[in-house]
């Protein structure tokens, strides 16, 4: 399989060649049961179509053939990462989709907030799926009560949603080989967090003080009064898109989790919007201090998951209206796909090749719209989505000769 | 990477199809901008349309995604070596490129012709950029002049273009991990020839020896006065195409670049021709002695460099003036494509894919012209220019069955 995008000293350091990728998340879809065209197909998007008759088309597959992406592969592809090399453990998924920043040697860990009975037997897995606000209150007080013995580490306990917790420790040296304390059943106690490498001890002592003063906190409750751990990562770091690349890049994305996605690889984050309006607004006003700009759309993917093919052809039209303003920034290599296919008949993530459009002086136009039926005889043929950042670096003039 | 283009044992030793592969060296290209037509598109190619109706197309890309070859490449690759594993060291590219036959253990290195101040510093590292006569009259002297101190080691020096000169030393167990003396800088001296391994020190000391030598054979000049050294290339062979592909090779190619990476392979130059008529001819003379034939055509690529669009149309037209006589050598499996695009609206190589036609008894017909829009939706999809070698052997029944 191949890790390595580009081959050594293609990338021109002097070059200035600016890019911008439009991502609207999920865009790829399947016919409609009834008149059998695509949310793409379906969609009114006028300005989409007229960048299509200036650029290069073609499809890509954010993995391999027949792999669903989760949103972390589907961009670090995007941006040019081999997801299967460069990997990111769930746990470190769950921290940066609450917008937490990791940083190089953090551990991440899931949590789940469980029912033990009065043995230490697991009662309930989930602690009967507590409110967000209920598991907000538990996770306060035990910040505040958990005082580590360790001193060398710090913890940080980050809610997710309901039961699911994010624990990030902080220490040098830490290493994340540790056997999961969540059992994957009830009527047994929990598993001792064993390290499976002698590196890995401290970060297994650390968990067992760490839950065990959770358990001495939470020894009143009924119903969450303990903690399962599973899915231990060591966040090791990822070569920025300036060190691969040379590339300065900044991420406009209103979801944390992608914003998270582009931090891996060095992006920086300008602003916070609260809408697509205000991501390009964003972008607007960055425009010139970046080489590459990673500008996100969650809506097609959102109303795709909900089985809402009007929705979603909604949710294509209104980022249409964006394009617009986009390309009036002059981008040397205007980049337009999706992380994934989300098809609204699926209500799913899927495997589908992605509509891929690429817009510069060096395009070679094939039709006049943009969706599954023109992309899939468009001159970029079919290609791996990590492969989509080649093109943009040698679109915007970025990358010099292979060989003499 | 997929280095390795055929599973084991797929070559039947046994098989007897004869191959021509016809380059158009940089023939692929982009739209015009007033009329949207490509060099290809526009050019007139009745020679090619008939064989196209006949063929397979399809396009490939000759390295990866993205990337644009240099002609070393982009020619390694038509022959079914991956470029990015068959290095050619730009030394030794620079000694094929003036007609130099390297050995294997031969040691390649760039010199400049540079000019020293009097305190050894350098003023200027082209010396003023020489004629080529000017040039050569220095390295006749110099080749006169030096006699190396070690006995063992020979050395070839070549005039390239203006002050650029290769060296080339012979000599048993010779490496090539020596510091560059180039210091890339004026107003400093040149640097140590330093071996970077125990193994290349007698390179270094050759190297110095040879410089040392040198500076005393000019020292009155006030221009040309020293020599700055750069990319020392260990040339370490190819598996030729006989020992991979049991093919006996044969290259008709005007320019000496061209014939140097046949030679890398392994192929005979049965002759130099002074045009395209006379390389045609060559073939024709030759065609039953091989059975693989490698054509080579400069002009639609040195068209496509000066920006001229329609001289490239006229050297395509040119081109396909050939093709009736090459076809009525009936091969086995008849090959047209380029090792890059170079549009004329780019005025350089390009990463587009490259348009690519095969002929033979098992073609899949899908067009009746040659050109960028009917190779997209071609029967051979987009391929990897190292993939065409196998697919030229299929059709020309050299190979038989994987595995029971």
């Amino acid at each position: 399989m191949k890790a390595v995008t580009l081959p050594d000293d293609v990338v021109n350091p002097d070059a200035k060649g600016r890019i911008i990728l439009v991502v609207l998340d999920g865009v790829g879809g399947l016919p409609h049961p009834e008149h059998g065209r695509t949310e793409l197909e379906t969609a009114r998007t006028p300005n989409l179509d007229r960048l299509a008759a200036e650029s290069s088309l073609g499809r890509h597959l954010p993995v391999e053939v027949g792999i669903t992406p989760g949103s972390g592969p589907g961009h670090l592809s995007l941006f040019g990462y081999d997801p299967t090399r460069f990997v990111v453990g769930r746990g470190a998924l769950s921290a940066l989709g609450v917008g937490f920043e990791l940083e190089k040697g953090d551990v991440a860990v899931r949590l789940n907030l469980a029912t033990l009975d009065a043995e230490g037997r697991v009662l309930d897995r989930r602690a009967g799926r507590p409110s967000d606000a209920e598991a907000r209150e538990v996770v306060d007080r035990l910040r505040e009560g958990i005082q580590l013995r360790d001193e060398g580490v710090r913890f940080f306990l980050l809610p997710e949603k309901e039961h699911r917790v994010v624990l990030v420790l902080r220490g040098s040296g830490l290493e994340a080989e540790v056997q999961d304390t969540d059992p994957q059943a009830t009527g047994v106690p929990p598993l001792p967090p064993e390290a499976l490498s002698p590196g890995s001890r401290r970060t297994a002592q650390v968990l067992e003080d760490l839950v065990g003063q959770a358990r001495a906190i939470l020894a009143g409750e009924a119903q969450i009064n303990g903690i399962l751990a599973r899915g231990f990562a060591l966040y090791e770091g990822f070569p920025s898109l300036r060190d691969r690349f040379g590339l300065r890049g900044a991420a406009h994305a209103r979801y944390p989790m992608y914003r998270g996605v582009a931090r891996l690889v060095g992006m920086d984050v300008p602003g916070v919007p609260n809408s697509d309006e205000e991501a390009v607004a964003l972008l607007e006003e960055n425009a010139g201090a970046f080489d590459f700009h990673f500008i996100h759309m969650k809506a097609p993917d959102s109303r795709g998951e909900d089985g809402d093919f009007d929705g979603k052809v909604a949710a294509i039209e209104e980022a249409d209206g964006w394009i617009a303003r986009i390309r009036a920034l002059e981008p040397d290599a205007l980049v337009v796909t999706g992380d994934h296919s989300t098809p609204a008949t699926l209500r799913a993530h899927s495997w589908h090749p992605v509509p891929l459009l690429i817009h510069s002086r060096w395009s070679r136009p094939s039709a006049k719209r943009f969706h599954e039926g023109t992309c899939r005889t468009g001159d970029l043929g079919v290609i791996r989505g990590r492969e989509i950042m080649s093109l943009a670096l040698a679109h915007a003039g970025r990358l010099q000769k292979f060989g003499a």
